[in-house]
């Protein structure tokens, strides 16, 4: 691997980013100024992700396009919708956040997604895929209703999210429309992990071609030589569209299919040429299609080789490239482990992701069994459904999706799983706060929306070894829709763990009319506070719940034996165990004290610890609910 | 309009439908006994459906094809997948309901829609538009697995169920497959309503085009006289491809480019045409996408000439084919004309459907103001993230959509919406149980979801009246994702309206101990109930609740006061606002007896007061409710 030296070599003092009033100077750049400042963005951007990890290698094939849109462009009139928003940062920095860009995802630092509350620039929130286009078209709609034919709505979206539903579902809406609306496509061959689908061998097939462009720049170029361009000219280049084309090797018509003018496919990297295109786009005053090729990583050799393990990054040594390394397991490989363990002697099973081959821990099972593993793109809804009908064929499809994505697939669990009763495994990801991806990427509201879809069957395991436990019981002796939602990061728990089972877990110690009732991770906190509230006299049983949904009544039963129950809940506040707990006990006549804790509002990026602080749930947090217990009851006793 | 005189006209006493071994002697029939054949399914389709009501115009559109599917493939071992399910009516006849198909849709008769436990022949549950193609490519992917090279997965989609974007995701990831799957688009030229969308516009530009089928036709019947087809013919097909394409004056290039084998328009009611497109696309062994061109409605004039009213009509009468007219506004008018009026003066007011222009009653606005009109195709995702988009900039966007449907977009709802807290108003219309739609299409799950997304305002209306309070007060009062849910059909409600609000009504008589909550259209029956309990000594305090999320600490300190509290509710029972409501209880330290009543399980089709009676709501079972609490307390008493 080439070594890089960028450590040794600091920022100039006197840097462009930090000479210029951006983003307005940047148009009075020259060529060779763009570069010296894109170097300097791209050195920024190593140098801050390496300390604060966050997306790296897709800003840094984003650089010159988002220079580019700025120069062309005026941002906020001029409306910028960053498809899932992790390419944003060369964006923050030129639009007001270059000083707070070292608190990049960090507590009350700037978000590593657009955020509209961060900026007047950052004009809609994204995190998810493929919605871009969809909103880009709501915005250029709302400024034609209002008579604003002069600014354009401008969506950037990666080939990746391509291949969402959302995304034809606003491609085929907006491509009508006559609309300011630009769709510019950052096609660099790979969305998360290495892109899937018809649509990605299509666009391989045009990135070859670069006939058009070339046909295609002369004519921009006359056009840019036009210092006020008219209705005129504009008709001169659609007029010669048709010549254009002729020029192609292939020409693109799927796009073009859609109702969009189609302009490309333009290095990505070429500031001038994007610049070009984007000029001509401005001249149509309907939607175009902007394509183009830039290489993920871009400028950082260790990202352009193995731009997977720089999508999404933690701390590394610039020098080496090299990420801080745990080392250790997470509940994704441990899961990814188990299921490709369990498919050596079941035929039957089947593992689906859409784009997490990874993350999701099932790069084990795809090498092992290539044909019985479905990487489908980021289409979580058609990984339902496929799943669902695999299990009419007599499969047993496993589906590993993280919990805010999963969000996307709610009707195809409801009306394709559920209804028949269908056999299909979820192993629910990144379940509970994630940490500094923030509040699109909370894993906080799966436990409630698969409560919603009936006969689902939900286990959320506070251990490796429960996880496995859970797996297994879901494949082979539970039916229809079953869960099996885990956390981000790895098992550090402490508690007891003689007596797992996949049902509950009750530690009754010394007589005490407190019952504590927690699941998952959380139960480690609990676990660990109550040795403390034990020490401090103010001793509670506890109660462990594995399978989580449905509530068992032997739960409901045994807890309506304490005086005081408090439940504890990784999962949001509405529709979740806690709640359903709270009129189970009710229903049964419960005449004890019931509270629950379970977060409510959103949570911003910060460290997944400093989220359970604040929601609550640390071991510190539990003990003093545990004493605002003891503290009422004593209250209560001198009343 | 032409008469039609079918009624007087019964089937002949020995109809091919009644000799005939159904499906197998299909195969045995010459073409003139498949028009005669298919004459007597028109016909009665024609007379069942103008007794039971349902879809007709899809199915007489449908009739020569599911003919030639099962004379071309052999179900169940091929597999027929039905997109939307409503127009299998042909297939059920084929496939052992010919007797039982005067009870379609009726209570405890055969279903409108696919059902597994139905037949064998339906092999996959469907209701919601777009994923056939994802679920037929699932079922192929298992044959594949499991070694069956014959048989094939051939999923039947509308052109406007290609508008959702799940059909997207399931061409994209179905086209690269090797797999034995035929997709036929049944074409014709409108969904429920007008078809809209680049898509359509591009289908209808290749809807003229007939050079590819009839050089197509010669290859395909030099195929046909060839009776055991081996590879080397089907090589010959491969590379005639080429040749054939160059007659064609408009190439297909759009499916081809998602990898599928093209093959099409054929014309969709030319029986013969269509087999020999079927036994060509047998050739391949991998994805093919068959275009056939049908007419809706073909065959009875009234749904020819109207086909979106007869896509799904109530009872109507054969001859002059007017159906059974109700007369009466229903919620979905009153919603229509209510909005349509506050967009007179209100210019930021937008309206969205997805494809259900009549079913919302948004005809209304549609006429009067086009601009702000936006029919999205049957894209519900598309539809939420382009309101969000169209609030940020400042107008008032109205989506009117079906409970049911709006499951589709529940991530959009929390991720693009929610985040942003962004003024998205949402007509949910068919809230509650739908009748004859059964299991697919009932609206019991809206609330519970719709809870789980924070900061959202939920109303739900017991008349007119308040539907319209609701909705002003969520367009000019109410921040953030605004819901007003509202029930098919027609306000028949007699309770006290003197007292409307947007909040809650309590109804106190004299003193009891017994509170009865409820809301929408069933607090009409709790009232009616009430009556007749006061009338038998059993008097009950009501409380109606028109905001029902977030629940007002007030309504919870009130039902505090009373010694039994009931609940009564039209949505699912998990996560719904009783279930919200025992927990709020248990947290204020309620220790009176609560009770609530919600459906658990699903429900098949039968009609709306039928259901309603089964989920234990009508007026007659709230009264053995309030009946049972006053026996258990005199039970209590007793003891």
């Amino acid at each position: 691997m080439e070594k890089m030296d960028m450590k040794k070599v600091p920022l100039p003092e006197k840097s462009l980013l930090e000479q210029l009033d951006l983003p307005g100077d940047l148009k009075k750049l020259d060529m060779a100024q763009c570069q010296e400042l894109c170097q300097e963005i791209r050195n920024l951007l190593i140098e801050t992700v390496s300390k604060t990890g966050g997306h790296l290698a897709s800003n840094l094939g984003a650089v010159e396009l988002t220079v580019a849109m700025h120069r062309v462009f005026t941002s906020p009139e001029d409306k910028f919708v960053w498809d899932v928003g992790h390419q944003c940062y060369t964006h923050k920095i030129l639009t007001g956040r270059l000083n707070a860009f070292s608190t990049l995802r960090q507590e009350d630092g700037i978000s590593g997604f657009p955020k509209p509350s961060e900026s007047e620039h950052d004009v809609f929130i994204s995190g998810h895929s493929s919605t871009a286009i969809s909103v880009a078209n709501g915005i250029a709609e709302g400024m034609r209703l209002q008579g604003d034919r002069e600014h354009f709505a401008i969506a950037v979206i990666g080939d990746g999210a391509m291949t969402g539903g959302l995304a034809y579902e606003g491609m085929n809406n907006a491509g009508k429309s006559g609309n300011n609306l630009i769709v510019i496509l950052n096609d660099n061959d790979m969305s998360i992990s290495k892109n899937v689908g018809s649509l990605a061998r299509y666009l391989s097939s045009i990135r070859g071609s670069e006939g058009y462009v070339r046909t295609k720049k002369a004519v921009e170029r006359r056009l840019n030589q036009t210092a006020v361009i008219g209705p005129s000219v504009a008709k001169v280049i659609k007029n010669s569209k048709s010549v254009v084309r002729e020029a192609l090797l292939h020409s693109a018509t799927l796009f073009e299919d859609f109702g969009f003018v189609y302009l490309g496919p333009v290095d990505g990297h070429d500031q001038g040429a994007i610049e070009e295109v984007l000029l001509a786009a401005k001249q149509y005053h309907r939607p175009v299609f902007i394509h183009l090729n830039t290489v993920k990583g871009k400028g950082y050799p260790p990202a352009e080789q193995n731009p997977g393990e720089y999508h999404g990054i933690s701390k590394f040594d610039i020098e080496t490239g090299n990420p801080e390394v745990s080392g250790k397991d997470s509940y994704s490989s441990v899961f990814g482990q188990e299921l490709t363990h369990l498919a050596v002697r079941d035929s039957r099973i089947c593992a689906i992701t859409a784009a997490m081959e990874s993350g999701t821990g099932l790069h084990y099972f795809a090498k092992e069994f290539p044909k019985r593993y479905f990487d489908v793109g980021i289409a979580e809804q058609y990984a339902v459904t496929f799943s669902a009908a695999l299990a009419s064929t007599g499969q047993l499809p496993v589906f590993a999706v993280y919990s805010s994505f999963l969000q996307r697939a709610y009707d195809q669990l409801m009306h394709d799983v559920a209804i028949g009763g269908l056999h299909v495994v979820l192993g629910v990801d990144r379940a509970g706060v994630v940490g500094e991806d923030g509040e699109t990427h909370h894993g906080l509201y799966d436990v409630s929306y698969l409560a919603t879809v009936p006969n689902t069957t939900i286990y959320a395991p506070a251990c490796y070894d429960e996880l496995r436990l859970c797996l297994r019981r879901a494949l082979y002796r539970d039916k229809g829709l079953v869960c099996v939602r885990y956390p981000r990061g790895a098992d550090n728990s402490v508690f007891d763990k003689s007596a797992l089972n996949t049902e509950y877990t009750h530690v009754s110690g010394q007589r005490t009319d407190v019952l504590c009732i927690s699941y998952g991770r959380i139960y480690d906190n609990l676990y660990q506070a109550s040795r403390r509230a034990k020490e401090a006299g103010m001793p509670c049983d506890l109660l462990k719940l594995t399978r989580i949904f449905p509530l068992s009544d032997a739960v409901v039963e045994l807890a309506s034996t304490y005086q005081h129950v408090l439940f504890l809940e990784e999962a949001y506040y509405y529709g979740g165990i806690s709640q359903i707990f709270g009129d189970a006990l009710m229903q049964h006549g419960f005449h004890g004290s019931y509270r629950r804790v379970a977060p409510k509002e959103y949570l911003a990026h910060a460290s997944m610890a400093s989220q359970i602080e604040k929601i609550q749930l640390s071991a510190d947090a539990i003990f003093r609910h545990i004493q605002q217990i003891y503290q009422e009851e004593q209250g209560d006793g001198e009343t």
